[in-house]
């Protein structure tokens, strides 16, 4: 497997045309192998220092080797012994994992004094990215020009798949697994070799009262107070291999870790972060802004409420319940407030107009020219009709997965049925969601789901689905619904969902394991004759989503062919380089720490000092200090740690680093690739910066590394950490007690 | 009457001895008279330009002939026919009284095309200051040394009144008015001549959505975008000698007016203002701090959240009722907050604290020096030992202020009550606020007053007053409500509560004006033959709260005994200028523009644009935007208003003046005293500054001059006013429409 290939193809040097839309210097989440191609003499004229391929190098080791996915978020290895940086947000379900009422590490912290007691963050891995390579052409070979739009896109899946499991082939023992990633939209395909580190423990997590300090209300905000990390180690076999879990197991030793600057930084600081960020719609159509305006984020932003409401609800009955859903209600809650945030982005930047202008200038050009209307010409009514389409299954649809999303248990046996009808099918036809490695995948975790189940939220959420069902418009219900509770209405109604919803989760045989498990060994007559009123609502689901999930499917299909078309029509007028929409694979991005004005009259300094914490205690979760904090900060203990030009610890600092949700725990890096912070959060005025990027007001949010050393050796005494780290520039000497000012 | 004496005693120069607490320069409330004690060389090096004379001079005009007392705020004239400007909020009850459904002045604004359309400002009257005068001898030659403390209290207001009377006398046809007011907690006592104008009409408010845009959310906060201004006229009859109200008045044409000046200002430019702020309290003994943040603030804070809740829900349901009801809905909230905001302000400042640290620092002085405990030793135990009386009666005596503040025929009949009881008493022991004048003043009114009751609103507060007095501590319960509905618990009690307000407000012979009024001519005995359940109530809590009063008197009469003893103790070591707190009287503040950091790594500029009005518009009150001022903005069709250092029409400033409530609508003026803005709010970071200004955080938040005329000019098309005004310093030209930026 050659991997020295570099990816040109995605920077697309574009003649221009039509629209004028420079970008900003600073923006864009650039894929590693492209920095070279950014403006290096303004980047370097403010400060950075290192050459690009210290950025991304295949051939040796480079910061890429030191940047991971972990959990939900991004990591960095800051020890030659596999120590690993990241968020406590980004590290909470493993924390919860592993807490117990007795020992509560969610809300009192965690430290391992040694090794050994270093515990195993259950289901998380370190992923890292050991090289990309560009397979457009490869992938398109599979690809006619007359197929119909679900078949390409089912082709490009199928391909995509063989050409990952033949790079994989003879890697298995290095832990090494590739995938296909689609770029720009389906302009560019890209081959990730990633190797899977699938022992990660929890080394040091601070307390809730630190480490989610202010909570959902600062969630998103500036000026932020929080020491939002936990320090993570990765393990691998004795042999250096990637291995489960084991007490054998010895540390990761990374190809590169980064050494910590306790310089800090100044407004106007050249910085950069590394990371995997989740998903943009940099370069999406006005249909889509439309429908995710209108229809989408109206849709979701209710469904979360009413979901977070009843875990809420659920919860407070029950101490030990609440503690196992926190975690969910908290990130449903981030969901949340990010889609209201995006929403307001949306409305504010007014974003689906300047599309639309946009949009009929490119129209008027089509209709003034033969040769863009043979190109172009029928690429706007197609998107019209697409969009057009979903809007008459989306919610259907949509209520469908409510239902079968409500519980576990149903989610199983729908995927048994649909894989049990998809194996009456000829091979040529079978859904490649449902083949044999996807079910293997999800049989291997079935028994950890069916034991976290909670039956009675459960129960709580599929009542919720079936009032929120009934609300469908006419025309759009679920018949599989309709047929079992139709025809009656208010209070009536109300009692078939709620006699439904009970029905469904009685004491059945499928509260064992075994049985679920069995349902994927039968045949589609089998599952049929199953009498359980659960198999067989899932079933009566699964069969009704089929023409819809076929016809998500054609829209799919139809968007990726026309959307490269779209950005390219649409680009040929910019002179800059583009970027591919972030989507979970390891990006680079530049900017400067720099405050920003929030709104008229205001403006919001760059950094926050531990004076803001204890400012804003309440003594009230989420805004309660822990005694000792308040006794250091009274004190003026502040070790090595304090700031000079604020005579206080630095908590967090803002930059104008471009990200999304899955750069959390990304490392912030000074010009010299030196871990200066870690990114935790966006600001909530940047919220919308995932369909356009506003530098005047997108601002990166990181904890201050000076603010994790300072509560991991003065607040938590965790001098063996420290040890372990590369600490440059930390001052000469300095008092314990620093004079007050 | 000579009135040529300044009263130099107000500023105390004392020997430095104990404590060291320099004021601020800027901090201060300064008499007129005493602008030529502060420092005015670093006045002047700011800009101040004008000479102390020109501020007060009882010999001709100076700025005090410009500034009055409106309404519950200040007002200054700005034109030489009586035009005057204040407060939108100031004017509020007047352009309430003024509306109807039809005419909903309030909602849409008010215009009035020529004077003969201007209508009456209701109740508004408009107060100079004429001169004032020492005249603490003269009271205090009234005192005896032995006096028990509530004869103190008593013979002083006797002397204060006779004073007072003596002055007016032969001044009547001049209108003008005198009364006595205690300064420095009875340190001394001023005579002040006022000149009272009957005649006050409104000539030009703003619609709600400009004149209250930001409503109660707003309120307190910065940044601010309120156009909180309104002008009234002044009338006087034909000969200029002040009159009520007839269609042959003239306007008024006052001694001096202020100049507007549209040349703005820079942060750290010189302002001053002028006003009647209504109470501070920077002098108070920690005993009475311990009380405003334990006992009176919380107890005041919830019975305003109850009546705010009330009167709120009444209102729901009657559109008319609501109108009525919502200026004092919107006095109760805005009490609500600055009491918040002061409790707030308390607790931060640690002000209890460092108060009883500053005694305990007397005391121990006390306890070395024979000569300090002759004259201080029993100053400390004293408060003591009062405070705690007061603790004792406090929550009754409020209870009962409750019930009978319920209903103004509660209200009326206990008074009635009380004035038959004090006729029985030999003179010298009666009661002055009970006087012929005082009643009188009452039974002028009593018309009006029984016209504007709302029954239902009555009986539902007295409810909530009879609710709220089951919960007294035992020991402390209600005796007339205890012998009406006492021994019943739970629901029987709440029915008995509904029960008695019921009864209490059903059809009676006290509907009628005449009936009511025919009490103030009754005996005792006939008063009590009276039968009707209302009268006995009244009388039943006037006769029980008469020990309390009494109790209340002799603490107030001993602390205002104590307190001159206590400033001058605890002053013996300022080397600064004292001020008197702040009682309505006519004050001088200066201070600078400025921002301020309100929390960590935020900074709040000096100055609102009407870009950030548009920027908050939601479309719902009280956030919406009339669409002519977006058009305006939209357009950049700002004519003369355009502020070259934003390129956009200045909306409000803040500063660091000394202010607090009644400086609403006080002239915000430049060095030069020409008029650059109104005070319409202090700031909720500057809240608890009525017991110890913070420099650092307490803003004065002005309406900027050139808002004011743009509404007047571009929104409303009031062009004849702005003929009226003498404006300086306007830009030589502008174009209508400006170059956007």
């Amino acid at each position: 497997m050659t991997l020295r290939k570099s990816i040109t193809l995605l920077v697309l040097v574009l003649q221009p045309l039509l629209f004028s839309a420079p970008l900003h210097a600073e923006e864009g989440m650039w894929l590693p192998d492209t920095v070279r191609s950014l403006p290096l003499e303004t980047m370097r004229s403010q400060g950075f220092a290192l050459r690009p391929e210290d950025i991304y190098d295949p051939r040796a080791a480079s910061l890429t080797d030191a940047v991971v996915i972990v959990g939900g978020g991004t990591g960095e290895f800051v020890s030659p012994e596999g120590l690993l940086l990241t968020n406590h947000h980004v590290a909470f379900d493993a924390i919860v994992a592993a807490s117990t009422p007795e020992h509560d590490f969610a809300q009192n912290g965690f430290l391992a004094k040694t090794r050994a007691e270093e515990i195993p963050a259950k289901n998380y891995r370190a992923q890292i990215t050991r090289s990309f390579t560009d397979v457009t052409s490869e992938v398109m070979s599979a690809v006619r020009e007359d197929m119909p739009a679900n078949e390409r896109g089912r082709a490009i899946l199928a391909k995509s798949d063989e050409i990952a499991r033949a790079a994989e082939k003879g890697h298995e023992k290095e832990g090494l697994q590739c995938r296909v990633v689609e770029m720009l939209s389906g302009m560019n395909y890209v081959l990730y070799t990633e190797q899977v580190l699938k022992d990660v423990r929890i080394v040091f997590a601070p307390p809730k009262s630190i480490g989610y300090f202010g909570g959902d209300p600062d969630n998103f905000e500036w000026p932020r107070h929080t020491g939002d990390f936990t320090f993570l180690r990765a393990y691998t076999g004795p042999d250096g291999s990637p291995a489960e879990y084991s007490e054998n197991n010895v540390p990761y030793r990374p190809k590169r870790y980064l050494p910590i600057s306790m310089a800090g930084y100044q407004e106007g600081d050249f910085v950069m972060a590394m990371g995997y960020p989740g998903a943009t719609y940099r370069y999406r159509e006005s249909y889509s802004i439309d429908f995710r305006e209108h229809v989408l984020y109206p849709y979701q932003i209710e469904l979360l409420k009413s979901q977070i409401q009843l875990l809420s609800e659920a919860g407070k009955r029950d101490p030990a319940l609440a503690l196992k859903l926190s975690s969910q209600v908290f990130s449903l809650s981030n969901a949340l407030k990010s889609m209201e945030g995006d929403l307001k982005g949306l409305r504010r930047s007014a974003l689906l107009e300047r599309k639309r202008v946009e949009e009929a200038k490119l129209s008027a050009r089509i209709g003034q020219d033969p040769a863009w209307k043979a190109k172009y010409g029928d690429l706007l009514p197609r998107f019209a009709q697409l969009y057009q389409d979903l809007n008459s299954y989306f919610l259907p649809q949509s209520a469908i997965g409510e239902l079968l999303g409500a519980s576990d248990l149903l989610q199983v046996m729908s995927l048994a049925y649909r894989r049990a009808a998809d194996r009456e099918k000829p091979a040529e036809q079978r859904s490649p969601e449902l083949s044999d490695r996807a079910i293997e995948n999800v049989r291997k975790n079935l028994e950890e789901t069916m034991k976290d189940r909670t039956p009675n939220v459960e129960r709580m959420l599929l009542e919720q689905a079936l009032e929120r069902a009934d609300r469908l418009p006419s025309g759009q219900k679920i018949q599989a619904v309709e047929r079992r509770i139709g025809g009656r209405t208010g209070e009536e109604r109300r009692k078939g969902e709620t006699d439904l919803a009970r029905q469904l989760f009685e004491d059945s045989r499928f509260n064992k394991v075994e049985n679920v498990d069995g349902l994927f060994a039968m045949s589609l007559r089998q599952v049929d004759e199953i009498t359980d009123p659960a198999m067989r609502f899932a079933a009566d689901l699964a069969r009704e989503a089929e023409p819809l999930g076929k016809r998500s499917q054609a829209f799919n299909g139809a968007v990726s062919k026309l959307r490269p078309i779209y950005i390219r029509a649409m680009s040929e007028a910019r002179k800059d380089l583009l970027y591919p929409d972030a989507n979970r694979t390891l990006r680079f991005t530049w900017g400067n720490v720099r405050g920003y004005r929030p709104r008229d009259a205001v403006l919001y300094g760059y950094k926050t000092s531990l004076k803001g914490v204890i400012d804003k205690a309440t003594g009230q979760e989420p805004f309660d200090v822990p005694a000792r904090l308040k006794e250091l900060s009274a004190a003026r203990d502040f070790g090595n740690y304090l700031d000079p030009t604020i005579l206080d610890v630095p908590v967090a600092f803002i930059a104008t680093t471009d990200i999304t949700g899955g750069n959390s725990g990304s490392p912030m890096m000074n010009g010299k690739g030196e871990l200066i912070g870690i990114v935790f959060d966006g600001n909530y005025e940047g919220l919308g910066s995932d369909y356009v990027f506003n530098i005047n007001t997108s601002r990166t949010i990181s904890v201050d590394i000076r603010y994790v050393l300072f509560v991991t050796d003065k607040f938590a005494g965790a001098s063996n950490l420290l040890r372990e780290l590369e600490i440059r520039n930390a001052p000469a000497a300095a008092s314990a007690v620093s004079s007050p000012r």
